[in-house]
């Protein structure tokens, strides 16, 4: 039984994903539809393609992962299937698998090409739920698109390295749901740059000089439960993604607040790391 | 298998959507549960009947369709299930089948009287699911209800033509995810009134002469992407379901804003549409 | 075909529910997964806890529910997995437990030792899937815990008597996606103290002399509904989870408004009844 996962901009409430697996369903009544999110923000490409990364590889190899967001056909935006690390991705060429492609070399990237076959005016619906459904049965890529080689990147999504190489420029992709922030440096080449050396986070006027491995570690349970000043402490983990993080303990935007609402970092937002000398 | 779908007021938190489902799964462990929307607006029924209106065709012949919208039995609120378009709703009668039997007659209608034999103050758990299991076990409706002829109109979502047939008025129904203003004026109508004649589309003093088949046709990809100027461009297109609505391309209400929130637009307020002489 | 149910405070729109689902489908192909709510506030127990309470006996004998609220590892926070009226629970020792053991009692709770064989910087996806799935395929809570005999309680959610027995204190422990505000005042628990008096509930200056059934039955349906004044009128009901709950006829919080949004009560404030002399 195949497993066909949707991550949409298509929010909560509107009719759209209800429809796409009412059309799934009438093609295949066998599948299994498993949303991962519809709230991603409207044509947020980078978004996506940070939700994807991350919950693409739970699935089972051949999972089919149909990508809903900014989908829409035009001249400068094709529409294309992607096979990477055996599981099938079908999106608009429009960056949202630049950042898993910067990872892992894809398998097979076609450019669909049946939209000579169907009316469309909700591609989703009308050319994605085909696409999935004809991979869901065995269908091959070749048969839906041309075969191409490289993919629309996304700019500015790779954090970089300075000459002197003492410093990592990054930048803040995401906000999470607890108002945490993670930016675009991993552990693995935060660590190929800082080799032993000590170092320094800055965002804003923040500054950290300790990277957790959770975000209880930050706390000294020594200390007796009121008086530890826990909550709304900021700190600094890799999440269980890899990406560095800035968060705060226990936090929620709409109470105690978070990394986002109280240090006010946002997408786009620099953080940068400084290496000590050797 | 059969599929029942959800549709609710019951909002993405509370536990009432989850009861439901395992209410379902107790009394039929092979159906198919599908979640259309669990965000209407409490009580809006004109909200739910768009959603279920143009979410529902997408299933296959034979689900069963249980909306949850301001469902509590009382004298002026009954408790109905429709057979239509060979699907099963279930739902309240106060007007949220009336857009769609607008245009599809209904093959049957049963006003629910099982009410006797359940104890009910949560009427979608102890009633709908029991009506719902039962016609997915092949129940005929006539076994939970008696025949009526006629359902509750929900008013105002008619949209209608002058006397000089020159002018269309009609309103906004929905706002969508996108911030998308969405009118009750589908296409096959305006196109009977217009016949050949140029027209001009007025929401506010936002005025349109072009209704366009998809949001990027709005656009011309000759000119380079930084001199266009696009982003937050208003236009009007007939939306994958038909209907008009007015739009901004790309947009989104929290960032470059939407149709709804840079022209003011919101539910109710009207949008006529003015034909030329011919 | 086991069943696996999902009460987390993710949100709706992050990667960590999808991720949770591959998980489970990775390991069992054939389970089936259902959403309670991923829509708690982050890290708040109390919420959790009235959820999972109220939504978990529809589902039949022998479902896993899986509860995702503040479960990172630390030395005050450990992991157990509770047998309870049949159904199982995995979660933190947080207190999420306590309010359905202070009704039945546990038949098993075990605390979780399996952290020495998975790494862990996002536990439900590490520790927790492990033992649902391990549940789901016949394992007993022994071999992934050793069994301990009581539980962390939550501070403050049970309504007291005073020494006369002529007042409730109870609190407000959840505000609905109607806004509707509901105690921590159970009928069971009411009428044990009420025997036969007449009462008067009070929420700061608000006060209410009788309890409804249902919503409507606030409302007098023999005035014609222009005249009613019925919409925003407070009322009193024992909700359909048997809490005493204040609400607003027809409410939504952002039209209308709500018990919550128009009496100005959140969660943790006071409502008391006082009972009559007999």
């Amino acid at each position: 039984m195949a497993i066909i996962t949707l991550t949409t901009d298509f929010g909560e409430k509107d009719h759209f994903a209800g429809a796409i697996k009412g059309a799934i369903y009438s093609e295949l009544p066998e599948v299994r539809i498993v949303d991962i999110s519809h709230s991603v923000a409207p044509f947020n490409v980078p978004e996506a393609a940070y939700i994807i990364q991350n919950a693409y590889s739970s699935f089972p190899k051949g999972t089919i992962h149909v990508i809903g967001i900014d989908s829409e056909l035009n001249p400068e935006n094709k529409h294309i299937a992607v096979k990477l690390d055996d599981h099938y991705f079908i999106c608009a060429n429009n960056g949202i698998m630049s950042m898993i492609c910067s990872e892992i070399a894809p398998q097979k990237i076609v450019e669909i090409n049946i939209h000579d076959r169907v009316a469309t005016s909700f591609p989703v619906l009308d050319v994605f739920v085909n696409v999935a459904c004809h991979i869901a049965r065995g269908g091959t890529l070749e048969i839906i698109g041309k075969v191409i080689n490289t993919i629309k990147p996304i700019k500015n999504l790779i954090p970089f390295v300075n000459d002197e190489k003492n410093q990592i420029i990054g930048s803040v992709i995401y906000v999470d749901n607890y108002g945490n922030v993670i930016t675009n440096i991993k552990r693995k080449f935060f660590e190929s740059v800082q080799k032993t050396r000590a170092y320094e986070i800055s965002a804003r006027s923040y500054k950290f000089k300790h990277i957790y491995d959770k975000y209880s570690d930050a706390i000294n349970f020594d200390i007796p439960e009121d008086k530890r000043y826990d909550e709304g402490k900021g700190l600094v983990v890799f999440n269980s993604s890899g990406y560095l993080e800035i968060a705060v303990y226990k936090s929620d935007n709409a109470t105690v607040g978070s990394a986002s609402s109280l240090m006010g970092l946002k997408v786009m937002d620099t953080v940068t790391v400084n290496f000590a000398k050797l």
